[in-house]
């Protein structure tokens, strides 16, 4: 007996819709490859288009005369979907693991600004036991008055500060031109939340051999988020950590609202693994302890922090950047939240 | 031959779903009086509900084991639909029109302060060939600390002002403990859109026998501004009239974000007529004009707006009302670009 | 030395602002009681108004001409602020508490659907040592064709479960008519999160000699929330615990996006105990623990969850509702994570 | 006497802050180079910083300890500003005009899909007397699963066009790498809605010599679009037409929500053209009419539309695209409202 496939999606023609109508979409599915199954009634007529994604997905559906409504049965993402792959991804990177079991303490600078804020805050940082350094070389920035990053300058400090702790490097991709460069410094690459639809960058990490880190952009959706993981898995990396780190709403007395429903969405969703950035969803300290414990007990897969040695004097974001005079005890805080869930520092 | 009806809604089934699974959800089905309508497949096997509303949507088929999506095919309001009554609703009082090629120009003070404040205006509004007077008696106030209205005594001028100049009066209601005493002063009884889903409000004026004017609540969909019409439609009383007033998005250099693609949408989806509040979109005076034109070119059957003769005295969004003296000018302006769109005042 | 108190508010004069239109400003400010304290300068001039709150806020103050910005110094919100009242406040009923240390968990069923229901819903709470019991008598629902509450007959059943359990009974207000009948049941009122802004509900709660459960509106800030808080408060009753349950969003997977960074603020903010719901916020039961769990991690003085013996057969919100028979297990797994942040359930 | 500057912004020291801490945010604005006014008082101590922007924006004002508020008085951005160039800006280019009563009627394919394609609509929209051609060459599409546009073949198609109608040509540059072929090609360089945080994107072209079309994020603020044309501006090209089409809000029923009320803010606040894009927005074709008419109502400078001979059949958006067959008397309608504002196709 043949496979009996389930429709992709399906057109719901309205009442006053004729037979025509619907004999026209019926040949348009049929023309592109695809199966129609059509469900007639009074009020409403119900086609289910039975086919190849790719083709039925490249028609016009919603311009069809007598169309009222196309509603998807099967999700649009594939790679990154968990029906595909059910086991959890582990990302590996010089022998720290983030994923399936194994909590990402991702953590750093926001941005390189000197060898020496970089260096102290990465050794306190591999002090705390944490998984990964996260440091700033290209910035993106609201305004154009403002401090945009050492550049490559920063990418020579944090190989030095990899070489010394041994701890794998984060930095964030903006430019397509950067890609040998940073690619050549860091061990993950970030694809910052205002590139998250960035395609050009999507499609040039997912030809890369590193992990990437996508943060959400804010004001992207969990499946635009999976579609932008999927342009990267397509393109034959699979290895990408999700970033939730806030999204654009009404209130204004957190600079983003952050998600923790999408965490545990995500969680179901695919197999990637999905970590929180507190800081920036925050914009403030006193925040970040909370907000980070709370993703570590929503059951996110790791948290990614900012720490500086004097956040008073940061160049960019200081409010919101862990004094590491107190980033032990920080740390020390989330991680009995996350043993209490059964994960380790990974 | 008997008649076939659409399904009211679709459940899809998981691909790894059950076929006890999916006969559950038969059975739960028929024991409710409605019929399945089954399409098997591999990936997902999509159930069809066929029946009356009320029944079904009293089953919580999410619940079920198996279950992945519930997709609605049919609206869920009824009454309110353009649908059921293709033919636009006329909105008749005291002779003024709102609705089906009538621009209802209603305006007046935002706050009753006084019976001169009142008065100056309902002249003024009235010279300038407006449908309705407008002026609050019962004020919603954000903070308790702000005037809160005249109450009954406003009842009192308002009912002068309508004498003197004929204009039908529009009032909000906020407590059906006043119902009675507005009903008695009002021609128009007005739902503010923090009350847009207060029920027992809504249930009270569908069984009264004057207009309704619902503002839609700032964080309702146009779906539920419907249902909400429903709810008043459904104890008797269509004579509503729609209004958009904006919704709260992230933006904040205006008020609330005026939703002017909504009225398109409510045009299409109803038979009520929709009208615009620039005044509490805006928030700011130079911005009534330009967006109750909009409003007038997007098709809305009209407009509700603020005036006072001395907005920087007024006890109550000052900011946004139109002085007096300005009034006749921005009535003409606004007029001309409903006129254009074949509209004339009601 | 007198006493030197700081602006309520800095009115910003445009660079193009005349002198007169200066002095009019300091003029107004004057006749209102307040003191006016100008900083000229040439791109702007900076006039500072300091007095008495109820006074300056009279004043249209963004009208006046030359204004260009009007900034608050001073929150809105006094009597339930944490600047007047630094200690937190702690609610206590029945020997229950919630606030300071105690944890308050609050559990039942969505809505009282019958006795039964109720009363094997309320011994599972009891047993899994819960603070309080809720359950819906009245129920505000987005569409009139669906099951409204059994209204005074649920009270009858939810004072019979109180008696039997020995719990506090929480249940939802939404119409002023109710109140006595509410009142005689409940040893807590509910103020829904649709009524957040009912202020005539307020009111009456305000006057009352219970504790008052309220909600954060769907599109309410933080500060919203805190003026309505102030609303009851004013009317002397300071017995409120507030609650966060999701604010509307542009994302979709969830039913409404839980804002757990808010509730950090607000535990800065205010004196009050601040809970989270979880359930309506999700709409679906998966991910009512991760989210539980997430607000006892961030500090939350409590969380109200739903439970239903057969969440498929529930008449409302079936779909988040946690199974009785998993209820124990639930709580165990929520109150460690609660235990860990120092808390003990009240 | 020597002119008196007004603050940058405002510093607002809680009522607990100590004489130290508000000393050492005097000294650090002073280490600055920038002045500070004290205003003391007992609840709050209002500190003005005077100086140059770039060197007070510098500092992490909020970190210092006792800071409570950090209010800026002036606005962010200069060079695109109003205050700076009181009047508008008017883009020209091969004798077709935008701004200052012109209004700019931008129209063509979403996709160049072929050149029969192009050249038809290139034609139908001649003919109408529209302004400019838009046509995308690169697309940036949410699913890696559809249609990414022809590329450089595409621009070929542009050209063409463009020489046989005489129209200047609107594309969008999606990619540094582009950056020669798409200045080759155009005379409007489009930056896309999801790369209007794209900081290397904007640098590029605010060094180019050809105007940019730069379109509002779906979650860009008023002041993000305006500090993003600062960036542009700031490289030396300040020939840059603003484009509103939509914001992401919890409104489904149009793809994005049109937010006319900040093209009316926008013609406040900057001196640049301001123009609105209703396809995207609407997302059907049957409110793009509506919000067309209504976006030439609110004053905006023109409107960008898709239009195709056969939307049925489009590769790309074909529900929104104005079959070439109905454009004509489309023009028609939009020409009318603009006209009656006052405005001329430029």
């Amino acid at each position: 007996m043949a496979t009996i496939h389930a429709p992709e999606l399906l057109i719901v023609m309205g009442g006053a819709a004729t037979t025509d109508e619907i004999e026209h979409v019926v040949a348009r599915l049929e023309e592109a490859g695809a199966q129609a199954h059509v469900t007639p009634g009074r009020q409403a007529t119900v086609i289910g288009a039975i086919g190849e994604r790719e083709l039925i997905a490249s028609l016009p559906l919603e311009t069809y005369p007598g169309v009222e409504q196309v509603l998807p049965i099967l999700k649009p993402y594939k790679l990154v979907s968990r029906e595909i792959s059910p086991d959890p991804t582990v990302i590996e990177v010089r022998g720290r693991r983030i994923g399936d079991g194994y909590f990402g303490f991702v953590a750093g600078p926001c941005t390189v600004e000197n060898r020496d804020q970089t260096l102290v805050t990465a050794r306190v940082v591999a002090e705390a036991g944490c998984t990964m350094l996260r440091g700033g070389a290209f910035k993106p920035r609201t305004s154009p008055y403002t401090f945009q990053g050492l550049g490559e300058e920063a990418l020579v400090i944090l190989r030095e500060a990899r070489e010394e702790t041994g701890l794998p490097v984060v930095t964030e991709l903006m430019d397509p031109r950067h890609v040998e460069a940073v690619l050549d410094a860091a061990d993950v690459i970030q694809i910052g939340a205002r590139n998250m639809q960035n395609f050009m960058l999507l499609a040039e990490v997912g030809r890369a051999d590193k992990p990437v880190l996508l943060k959400r952009g804010p004001s992207a959706s969990v499946e635009e988020l999976l579609m932008a993981a999927e342009y990267v898995a397509r393109e034959g990396n699979e290895r990408i950590v999700l970033c939730e780190r806030g999204i654009k709403t009404f209130e204004r007395t957190t600079r983003y609202t952050l998600d923790l429903g999408s965490v545990a969405v995500l969680k179901h969703e695919t197999h990637l693994p999905v970590i929180v950035d507190p800081s920036h969803a925050a914009g403030r300290r006193d925040l970040v302890l909370p907000l980070a414990r709370a993703a570590a007990a929503v059951g996110a897969d790791g948290i990614i922090v900012e720490s500086h040695p004097a956040p008073e004097e940061a160049l960019c974001d200081g409010p919101q950047q862990i004094p590491t005079a107190e980033f032990g005890e920080f740390a020390r805080e989330v991680r009995e939240v996350a043993e209490l869930l059964g994960r380790q520092i990974g």
